[in-house]
């Protein structure tokens, strides 16, 4: 690496709101993090988001000719298309010319172009998608995964995605020695299908990691657990399950509080604590998901997410990248082996 | 049966709050429903719990000298008490004494008492818990089955819980010709893992049901879908977890509603737009999840109910009874051997 500053490369053309509020959250980032940001994709395009005043010799662009649309088959896409925005991305971080990536387009295109350009770690079977979810507790974050990488997990991978997991609660989130939790139908280590029950034995016995034993739905959010691991088909289904009720809620709130002339004045006197809740239960604050078991860094933003997502996910790769995710992941697997050697 | 009232026995020592809430909203539906209730269980503590202006003569307890509690194995519990509320409640069904049973007790001993006493209907292979959700539409619950009965499902029962849940909604829920979907991580027929390939493949050519595609996460309880199959594991998680939301909700409300002076005195004046809100998100407003596939009308009612939710968990068993649920699904199957003959 030419520099000590973070660089990452940003997909400038991924997600519904690209590239101009992709653009905008980069530049956010590259202003507030003290970081270098890349803009991959269509120069052109990238400049016509440009605020007028922007110095266009303080802005690197990086041009990617092709982009993946959110209905293209992932892995055949990636393949069609080597001049895709996000192959191009994963390229630079391959090469050394980046730290990570963050991409708010095609979640599965991110995770076949990371397969496909970076590999997998040594020791990991399969990478997951994590997603940090709110918790009850305002400060207390948990993180859960796969959310949609692997929709069947053999309990070897679940193992794995605890390890990863701590390593990213501790180290990105802040979470000294992070309690991790199987998603399960009960709280009993015998709960749960044959796979569920030899993952919790799995876990059990891992000493890498601090296992406090299921976490049933009703846990997720309490701040009881701070890792939580699922196969990607449950995981997925909680994530935007609770994605959706968030906004449910939302709408709610703006359906019911202001009818009627009480509704009105209460809801004008309480708006400042109104935008609270939202911030507390839109998942828009909340940042993007990371793709945990890749030779690279990797946040995968939500399609819909506008320039402070974006800024959020860029801020958490640079973290990772600060905390050296992918090098304490790496030892635990290395010092693995050589215990087993 | 003697009358041509609907009957249904209650296990009142079933529940967090046995015998008080549960015997409270027995009276309640006895009242207003115009139906008589079979109260189960130990008559000394049944009797304590009556209000005091009780005509016993009008009460019907049935003594059952044993109970289970809530961290017994529910099947050998079932069969090492054979005069606990649960399998009383049970027999006076399968010997029409009564037309249904409502328990807020062990839900995998409601399960396995029911499977015991009453067995499966014919044709169908496994039962399945049902949870009624509120959706965005105020006036469109979503059926979601299974929800912890099976934690593996083949496609074949998964295809089951489509027919027993279309007819529940048709004849319990009022919804005309209900729209089926299969939970799943997309929306596109090829998505999931195999067994999800496959139950798409077996619903979309099943021409009892209105099968009209995958539900993601999100469409949960967006009003689309009437009827949402999932297997036991997926369905207990989801439910478990929204349960846990809409609490949350609340408590965020409480929090941050109220903080400062404008908070206060907009809380205050909000206070009638604040408990609607609260009837809509909170579980114990929506009764109890219902179990289809037996010989008879069981409700499973949440362990935490108060006599609100047994009076609503009630009102549910007589809409089935008056319905004829059961007989509408065994003419479905008995219709089916006939094609196939």
């Amino acid at each position: 690496m030419g520099s000590t500053c973070v660089r990452i490369a940003i997909d400038a053309m991924g997600g519904d709101h690209a590239p101009g509020e992709i653009v905008a959250g980069a530049l956010r980032a590259r202003e507030e993090l003290g970081i270098e940001v890349l803009l991959v994709g269509d120069p052109q395009q990238i400049e016509a988001a440009l605020p007028s005043k922007t110095n266009l010799g303080q802005v690197e662009i990086v041009s990617a000719t092709e982009a993946i649309a959110m209905d293209e088959e992932p892995l055949s896409a990636i393949r069609r298309k080597p001049k895709a925005s996000i192959n191009v991305a994963m390229n630079l971080v391959k090469n050394q010319k980046a730290d990570g990536v963050v991409s708010a387009g095609h979640s599965g295109a991110a995770m076949a172009a990371a397969l496909l350009r970076l590999g997998r770690l040594p020791g990991i079977d399969r990478p997951a998608i994590g997603a940090v979810f709110p918790t009850l507790i305002a400060s207390k974050p948990v993180l859960i995964l796969d959310v949609g990488a692997n929709v069947d997990c053999r309990p070897k991978f679940l193992d794995q995605f605890a390890v990863m997991g701590s390593i990213y609660s501790e180290y990105v989130l802040g979470t000294p020695n992070p309690k991790v939790g199987l998603l399960n139908i009960g709280e009993e280590d015998s709960k749960g299908n044959d796979a569920a029950v030899r993952a919790n034995q799995m876990l059990r016995e891992n000493s890498q990691i601090s296992f406090i034993g299921n976490a049933e739905g009703r846990d997720v959010l309490s701040g009881r657990f701070d890792v939580i691991v699922c196969d990607g088909f449950v995981g997925n289904v909680l994530l935007k399950f609770a994605e959706a009720v968030g906004d449910i809620v939302l709408q709610i709130l703006r359906e019911e509080l202001p009818q009627g002339l009480r509704g009105q004045i209460g809801s004008a006197i309480l708006k400042p604590n109104l935008k609270r809740i939202k911030q507390r239960v839109d998942h828009a604050e909340h940042g993007g998901g990371l793709l945990l078991g890749v030779a690279g860094i990797c946040i995968i933003g939500h399609g819909s997410s506008q320039a402070p997502s974006i800024f959020n996910a860029i801020r958490i790769a640079k973290e990772a990248v600060d905390n050296s995710v992918l090098q304490r992941i790496q030892s635990q697997y290395q010092s693995l082996q050589q215990e087993s050697n």
